[in-house]
């Protein structure tokens, strides 16, 4: 990652000073100006290191308050902006005539309001890219920075304090609405709390590349519309996960899946969203649903000492909960290792647990269990199968979750190096409708053990938090190894041989572009006549495809132009006077160039294709041919390059990928050479990229394991030069 | 329904006079003989009609306690016991000769506790129902009648007022930590309560049927494990579906799906969660995951009046909450009508909302928007497109939800129709932790408003709300239809055919069997020679197939005895040959019956099958042919009897349910024919549940719209006699 692709925030998440241009002292309305400056005085940022612009003001409180931004003495790091649109692109000049080294517009009516605001907002765009301004917003709800005690926001006052996560959103209600203040309720802190607004110039992807680096920040959390430059995500994803922080998003546009429109037959499979996705999975990002999910599970992370193994090992003190778990962990896919002999005897032991016959995991401890905690826990904490504790509380007879039994787990906690987790189902009020001082959960809370409330939200936390750190061991594995350089590619060949040509390459060409790459092909002929054919038949050996070669035709099975499984030559014969007949009628004008006498090889049909996305640039798609890319859309794509593991796990993604596997009396599919395909054509996607619009090898076939596959059919359309 | 196989449950759930046998005033240990009867008392049960008994006392507290249950003067309508399990019988049977008519046994170590136990609960069983006493348990945690102001049970004590929600579940702690306990944090409240434990007599089916009945109960929740008497379902979930009030049920046992093994290939699809979702599905029952689902979606239900169309309208105080509305009801099917001409000029008069471009649905109001909703709503309610009203509140600006805000919604609705859901997505606590008497939030809760805070738990919510009210109106439409009886059914000819057969039917046979329910096959005709075959493929015209009939290769294709697409006589020749010889020498034992000809049918492959299952009984079976169900499991159940309306719900599950319209140049499939197979099936399931165990259809071919369908193939295993 060239890290000039991104500046350093520093002046502007740790500024030495800080001015507020439209300061003020009027809360009636909205108030932003007046909010803001009295959040950060009561958040308790050094007065002497703000000062106050407003000409309608000499003073505002005790402090003093300057006429512009030019008579502030001395410098200033950052200015938060809250002037009506007209004056925001003024004071920014003044901000880098100045020297100021960042500034939050908190203004709104840009972009999200028309014409006009647009071109304003490209305008502010513009002046922070001349002038390298740090720009936040415009539309923006400003800063929260609790390190630095910086409450540089126009929302409510809010109890920060410093945490451990950071977060940013281009939603500045979902930020500190729906994100931030929840959160707060539950004892989950932050590091960095961004608005991003309309992004004229910072962007989230700035923000998760500081919280990545920054090492105060154990986990990322954003609330995404869109990235702007997106390209630049990936390795600021792939540093994330070098570092062991999970990037969690709540991605908007699910929707949109499918309202792109595309040429070739799978376009119209990559809509962005897919394309957010696949980039997602390939870079280790935890895609959430929800924003509560979002802080829940970015404190699980914040708090928790990496698992050694991918077993949990649950204790509940209700049967019902503990049946209820052990049938999400199963559809989830999350293990839970039975107990060790050892650990049967020594909780077979415990006679306050009353266990009638063989205990098993999920282990009912029954209400009685919850004063013995760390006593029952500990054959758990001792076993390496065991990478998870769950201790869940829905205690039937005593009812609220007690300060003792809440202390004996933050002890427990403390003594020990292995995730613990508590799910606490039971109620939360007292008689006054408030929480106790003494409620255990609360307790937990205040010390940072990860807490969850719903048992969905519990086993689908887990499920991230041991993915992630599963996908992290492998790709920190897949990248240790020496890469091997892929042989039989002759990408300066392909160049040359695209060199002359232009828009769709006909079927003999395309095939032509992917041997370059070294991906395989049937035993083929391309034959100008009738004899020529039979002679290329003969040498290929019974039976044969016959296929029409012309650019003009790309979709040969609807023109009808194309005959499989030519038995003899007599079949030959009369399927190459009906094809070309058949052409010549039904596409008078097609230029034809022959027909192409192929192999016909047997095996699982599949596609791999590439095509363009808007945001992230080549994007390779692979799926099952016929009716599971065409009724279940189910595809899979990466991001090239592309690692034979990588290829793998988008294949294991399909729906559809047991059909791979040894069955109905078929031995296992080439699954090896299928990976290696799918390999080489990323390779093609980025060698090629100014010239390969789109690539659709369809079907490619997999013969079975050992005897590789072959692009029976490819269809490449080049890029308009 | 036979009423009389429901037992009257008003003595147990209103009782008249109550004793409690095993009272207590030793709160030592878990104490639930005391906490029983303080429970009792504090929850202002009549002391003149509570009695104790405990020989150990004379007195408890106020109230006199006796020896014995005969002791007592007067009869007493229900009993509690808390006493050791070998008690508990003896208690029973005195209970049985007083006239008692009701007990609930809280003491546990029954069929939970290994062999011992289980006897004595089967002895109980017996009891029951020998005497008619109506008992609830062993091992249940009580019940709380807040009707009746009785407390029975001994769970701490809660601020129990009487509500519209029925509930019932086996596991006590899941009833009364988990569901209860949380949702009177909410202040959503309940008409019943009730632990039905190990159910040696009264289950939860018994529960249900009394709630469905009960005036006051609008809705109806269930932790479910298993039920016992399941064949005695379905019919009360109708009943329920009549009166227009859901059954909610989590029901543990997914991780079984697939864990029963089966004869027959498609029998291991049809594990008994999937015949449990089945029987849901059929019967609008709805099936959530988590307990807070079940008491946030019931209470959706209670305090909602039915929608009159499935549109929404979304009204957003922040942008971005918006957007991931729009996602989650796009990704749930949920419609969001667009705004009408009228409504959009009166919206973007709206001056206070700062309307920039068209106003759309979800409708973003800015915070600004929050003080003026009913106003904002005013052409929503009287659009009659909108069956539900959203208001989702993550106020930016102001953060807490105001008491004016929550006022103004309360007041709405008392003057509308229409159902109105209120999502809060922020910060809910004070700054000392606890809520404020003027929380907005609370107010609404307290009003009994339906609020919820998770965008995923409210779409999610809506979903089930407008699907159980749309799946009603189509089963009222349904079920008013005249009943046309299906012609060419045959049944005395159908068992009259079976009399003298046992065992695996051979597929002549099968197919015979299934001419008795006018279910289409292939023209065919049974050759015992080669002869004959070739007469009667002359006679059906070629393309035909050749098949071996025997019933000793009930897996044709496996055994090599099956030929297709033959051409002409010479191939029908060679074939003849092959098969026989090949039947010959992989099974020289087989009794061969002949060659069947049949006519080669063009179509969409199906199955259709039926099985056993031990809980339900006959359940047919439909899916698509080939990797649908071998891959992807693609089947769909159906309890019969199946109305065609039925059918089409179970083929619409599919997942491949698209191949069966239009596609890829086919024109859609006779639907209609392939429904009508599927009627058929279930109604011979019925007629013939004691003589035949399975039938697989495999494959019904669908021919195009218009050209019916025909069982190709078809195996049916009797029920030995």
């Amino acid at each position: 990652m060239a890290q000039s692709d991104f500046p350093d925030l520093t002046p502007l998440l740790s500024p030495g000073s800080v001015a507020v241009v439209g300061a003020s002292q009027d809360v009636r309305g909205w108030g932003y100006g007046a909010r803001l400056v009295s959040n950060i005085l009561h958040g308790g940022f050094p007065p002497d290191r703000l000062f106050l612009v407003n000409p309608k003001y000499d003073r505002i409180g005790d402090l003093p308050c300057y006429k512009s931004l030019t008579a502030v003495p001395g410098p200033v790091d950052l200015v938060l902006i809250i002037l009506a649109r007209r004056w925001v692109r003024p004071v920014l000049e003044e901000c880098a005539a100045k020297g100021v080294k960042a500034a939050v517009v908190v203004s709104a009516g840009f972009a999200e309001a028309g014409q006009d605001g647009r071109e304003e907002q490209e305008a502010i765009g513009k002046l922070a890219a001349d002038s390298g301004l740090l720009v936040v917003g415009p539309n923006s709800l400003g800063l929260a920075l609790p390190r630095e005690r910086a409450m540089l926001n126009a929302y409510m006052e809010l109890p920060l304090k410093p945490g451990r996560i950071g977060l940013v959103s281009q939603s500045g209600a979902m930020a500190y609405a729906s994100i931030l203040s929840p959160a707060l309720d539950r004892d989950i802190h932050f590091s960095h709390v961004v608005s991003t607004g309309n992004e004229a110039g910072l962007e989230s992807i700035d923000f998760i590349n500081h919280f990545v680096k920054d090492p105060e920040t154990r986990a990322v959390c954003c609330f995404l519309e869109g990235f702007k430059r997106a390209r630049r995500f990936p390795a600021v994803a792939e540093a994330a996960l070098e570092a062991g922080k999970p990037i969690l998003a709540v991605k908007v546009g699910r929707s949109e899946l499918g309202a792109r429109q595309a040429v070739s037959h799978t376009g119209a499979l990559t809509g962005s969203d897919a394309v957010y996705q696949a980039v997602f999975d390939q870079t280790g990002v935890i895609r959430v649903d929800y924003p509560d999910d979002l802080y829940e599970e970015a404190n699980l992370f914040a708090q928790s000492p990496q698992p050694g193994s991918d077993g949990l090992a649950v204790v509940s003190t209700s049967g019902g909960l503990g049946s209820l778990l052990a049938d999400m962990c199963a559809v989830s896919g999350l293990s839970l290792p039975p107990l060790s002999e050892e650990t049967t005897s020594y909780i077979k032991a415990q006679d306050y647990l009353l266990v009638y016959g063989e205990p098993i995991n999920p282990l009912d401890i029954r209400g009685q269990g919850a004063t013995h905690l760390p006593e029952i826990l500990q054959p758990f904490v001792q076993d390496d199968r065991y990478g998870v504790l769950v201790v869940a509380l829905g205690i039937s007879a005593v009812g609220q979750l007690s300060r003792e039994v809440a202390d004996s787990l933050v002890d427990l906690r403390a003594r020990i190096d292995k995730p613990l987790v508590v799910l606490w189902v039971g109620k939360k009020l007292d008689d006054q409708g408030g929480f106790g001082e003494e409620d255990g959960f609360r307790i937990l809370e205040r010390n940072h053990l990860p807490v969850f409330y719903s048992p969905e939200k519990l086993v689908r936390a887990l499920g991230n938090f041991i993915g992630f750190h599963r996908f992290r061991r492998a790709w920190l594995e897949e990248r240790s190894q020496a890469e091997t350089d892929l042989p039989g590619i002759d990408a300066a060949g392909a160049r040359a041989f695209l060199a002359g040509r232009d828009g769709t390459l006909d079927e003999v060409d395309s095939r032509r572009l992917l041997e370059f790459y070294g991906i395989p092909a049937p035993r083929e002929a391309l034959a100008e006549d009738l004899e020529a054919a039979l002679a290329a038949a003969g040498e290929i050996g019974y039976p044969v495809a016959l296929k029409v070669v012309s650019a003009d035709l790309p979709h040969k099975t609807e023109a009808g132009a194309i005959r499989l499984g030519l038995a003899g030559p007599a079949e030959l014969r009369s399927a190459w006077a009906e094809l070309m007949d058949s052409v010549r009628s039904k596409c008078p004008g097609a230029d034809v160039r022959g027909g192409l006498v192929q192999e016909m090889v047997r095996g699982r049909e599949m596609m791999v294709g590439l095509s363009q996305d808007d945001q992230f640039g080549p994007m390779v798609a692979c799926g099952l041919g016929g009716v599971f890319v065409e009724v279940l859309k189910d595809v899979s794509l990466g991001r090239p390059p592309l690692s034979p593991a990588q290829a793998g796990r988008m294949l294991a993604r399909l729906k559809g990928a047991r059909l791979l596997e040894a069955f109905r009396g078929q031995a296992p599919a080439d699954v090896e050479a299928l990976k290696e395909v799918i390999v080489r054509v990323a390779r093609l996607a980025l060698d090629l990229e100014d010239r390969v619009a789109e690539l659709d090898v369809n079907p490619l076939m997999v013969r079975e394991r050992g005897a590789g596959a072959a692009a029976v059919d490819a269809l490449i359309r080049l890029k308009p030069r």
